[in-house]
């Protein structure tokens, strides 16, 4: 693979950048110590000891300290103005550090660059804060674009840039077909309420809750698709749990015995995430403190009515009728497998139908109950899956008995019209899962620029 | 890689579906000649002699001819009923077929199943028209859960799955950093011309022409990003070019010279692209009748004043200081790069400064011009791309200059006011890039689901 990164790769033309055909990532100095280098990046910390001007300077790859000496007058000059967050290229000499100077804490620890040279890219203002202290949330969110590079920042979306990959990667090795749905609706799948509506060309639309309908029309095409989309919810709540914008990372596939096949795949794609979390996130994992789960070779499973029975018993109150879990539940749930089955995943079958959307696959061994899934992780819900209808007048039945129109559909069902096999899927969050992997106490953090009913980028109320 | 498709892979329970984990695929079944196997799939086509009754069955991954004999007697009465589109698994013994009745045509032309059992999974109605055939656009886009199935438009999206994997895996491997940007956005960077708004708790949002603001802030955090995002464009014309909702392959990298290094980029991105769809797709080209191109070493590069001069020469107009390009104009100047370079690429930079948008970086070589291009593709532009500003100052003039107000962009502004090194990008059109390459005559042909001014599934009018 050709790396873009490389010197030889770029034209070799009048430059606006003294230096930057000649640029080292940080990372790589290593090997070049000894000679004189051009590093490029932001100034993270300056300390200014008079005759000796220390600089932190950051890029893509690392941190490595830099130090100003009087002797090289115009670099001293120029080390004298740097701010934090100024952009710079710097030329100097990477000097090995002697042994009792060496940082510990820091891969480039061992080295430091003696500076020769300053370009200024440029400027920046005094900063507001400490962009890495302890700040509150709504001030993390109010500068994301300096907040953002924050270390732990770089780590959280580093690792969801990682698990999206290996989600799609696993998938497409195993003959899976990526597709890319609409976003823009007519009909929404599940009846229309908590979606966004807009005015498009003198006709109400909404924006998609899910690509459900379209990955079950493309099972009709692929047999087995997958996509990573955005999804809308316009619910008005603001909680640790939500986003009204968020990432589905979302699969379909044909020719299932029935739900249990789609969890079994989803159980093999956990497991290939967290291996390439292991190969490739373990410093972002330890720096946030959390630790990479095991995924059993059999995740453990139970009705929706047996864990209601054993939550009864637990907690003293009466769930055993409820349709649905609380949040509480969900995570009594999670504490039990962890302390049952050493799991830190336990699925939930079995939902009552009457909760569950038109399209949901009855049992027919367990009338009233769906052949249908929630997956449970550290505490919180962050998949719902199950098997589909797949004939036709099953479906328009299941789509009258919630009250809904099926000439409404028609589009979407025209994939039954014509022939659909046995089939299921699932919808994970992303946010949710990079949430509970990385121990982030609210969603929110794990999507780049959150949207809920406070906020795009600024608060509404401003 | 765990393959799970594979039948070991299931969970031997009580099946749904009779033969479901012996299941071969059809492309393996020159694997298993003289043995029974089972298939699942659609009936592509029926063809009844009475005593025998051909079937093609088709599944994801081919195209199978079996056979009813009189002999099996419930299999035969089953076949009877068969028409095209029902779903079924059939067990059968793959027969070698004698040498003069192969058929070439097919990768599976020596094999005939004959058919020892049936299953019915589901049955469809009589199609409404043969949708293999030709069929007009509007009627193709009615019945697309029906005429996606057609091997015409499988290998199209399967075209474009290669395609957006082979663009992210070049970049990732070139340590750009995905990035999921938001689409629900408060001010649009393009000005909120043609964006569609609507109700967001009580306030005005946007859905985002393109993902421009974030791809640069998180410059400022990864230096180099891409991302592959839904954008929209309330555009109220229907044209061959236009989508109103359309999948945008994105990045943006810091640390550049100018712009020629974004096409630098771009034109080795493109390259590897080509590679990967010459060892994937060779046989979904052929059966469009569309040829991979090659990408030059060098793309040819005109400025636009450059091309104008060329066009007006050669069309007898006066072109020469109009801000853009018509279509033909598109067209002329890519039949000139194929006749003068060899090239089905050619590159337009310095367009005027004035028609581009307010984070456009001027030329300081050449003044009113931005250091910025557009890649024309067999006659269209598929690229908008160049250098943006990066001081604060500059950028707050520019915002100013184009009529605008800079304290509606300042969350974007913080990450220039907090230091930004000199940057560029570009956006790319998934769909334009996929009807381009297989010569499709409408853009809509290359979207799953097209979203136009008529249309959402079902024309807007019914």
């Amino acid at each position: 693979m050709l790396d873009i990164r490389c010197p030889t790769f770029r034209f070799k033309l009048t430059n606006l950048c003294k230096f930057m055909n000649e640029r080292t990532y940080i990372k790589n100095a290593h090997e070049k110590i000894g000679q004189e280098i051009v590093i490029a990046g932001w100034v993270n910390v300056r300390r200014d000891h008079g005759k000796l001007i220390f600089l932190d300077v950051r890029d893509a790859t690392g941190i490595i300290q830099a130090v100003a000496l009087p002797s090289h007058k115009e670099a001293h000059d120029a080390a004298k103005e740097l701010r934090p967050e100024w952009v710079v290229s710097i030329k100097g000499i990477a000097n090995k550090r002697p042994e009792k100077m060496i940082n510990q804490d820091s891969p480039t620890g061992d080295i430091e660059l003696e500076i020769t040279s300053i370009e200024i890219f440029s400027r920046a203002e005094e900063l507001p804060f400490d962009k890495d202290g302890e700040l509150n949330l709504d001030t993390y969110f109010d500068y994301l674009p300096l907040t953002l590079r924050t270390e732990r920042s770089r780590a959280i979306f580093s690792v969801q840039a990682n698990i999206i990959a290996a989600f799609r990667n696993f998938l497409t090795e195993n003959n899976f077909v990526e597709i890319q749905p609409p976003k823009i609706i007519g009909e929404d799948a599940e009846g229309g309420a908590n979606s966004f509506t807009f005015d498009y060309f003198g006709h109400t639309a909404h924006l998609a809750q899910s690509p459900q309908f379209y990955k079950q029309i493309m099972v009709g095409v692929f047999e087995k698709v997958f996509t990573t989309t955005s999804v809308y919810r316009a619910e008005k709540h603001s909680t640790t749990r939500h986003l009204n914008e968020y990432t589905s990372l979302d699969l379909e596939m044909g020719f299932i015995n029935d739900h249990r096949d789609v969890m079994r795949t989803e159980r093999a794609l956990l497991a290939h995430i967290m291996r390439v979390l292991e190969e490739t996130s373990k410093k972002e994992f330890a720096l946030l403190g959390a630790e990479i789960p095991v995924v059993p070779e059999e995740i453990p499973s139970l009705k929706l009515r047996e864990a209601q029975k054993l939550l009864s018993e637990a907690l003293g109150v009466d769930c055993a009728n409820e349709p649905d879990l609380e949040p509480q539940h969900e995570r009594w749930l999670c504490e039990y497998a962890q302390k049952t089955y050493g799991s830190d995943f336990i699925f939930i079958t079995h939902f009552p139908m009457s909760k569950r959307p038109m399209y949901t696959f009855e049992d027919p061994a367990d009338k009233d109950y769906a052949r249908g899934f929630d997956l449970l992780f550290r505490g919180i819900e962050i998949t719902t899956g199950g098997q589909r209808i797949h004939e036709y007048q099953t479906l328009v039945e299941s789509i009258k008995k919630k009250g809904l129109e099926p000439e409404k559909f028609s589009f979407y069902l025209q994939a039954f019209k014509y022939g659909m096999p046995p089939h299921g899927g699932f919808g994970m969050g992303l946010e949710r899962l990079t949430a509970k992997l990385l121990g982030l106490e609210n969603v929110k953090e794990a999507a780049l620029f959150p949207r809920d009913i406070n906020r795009i980028d600024k608060l509404l109320s401003q």
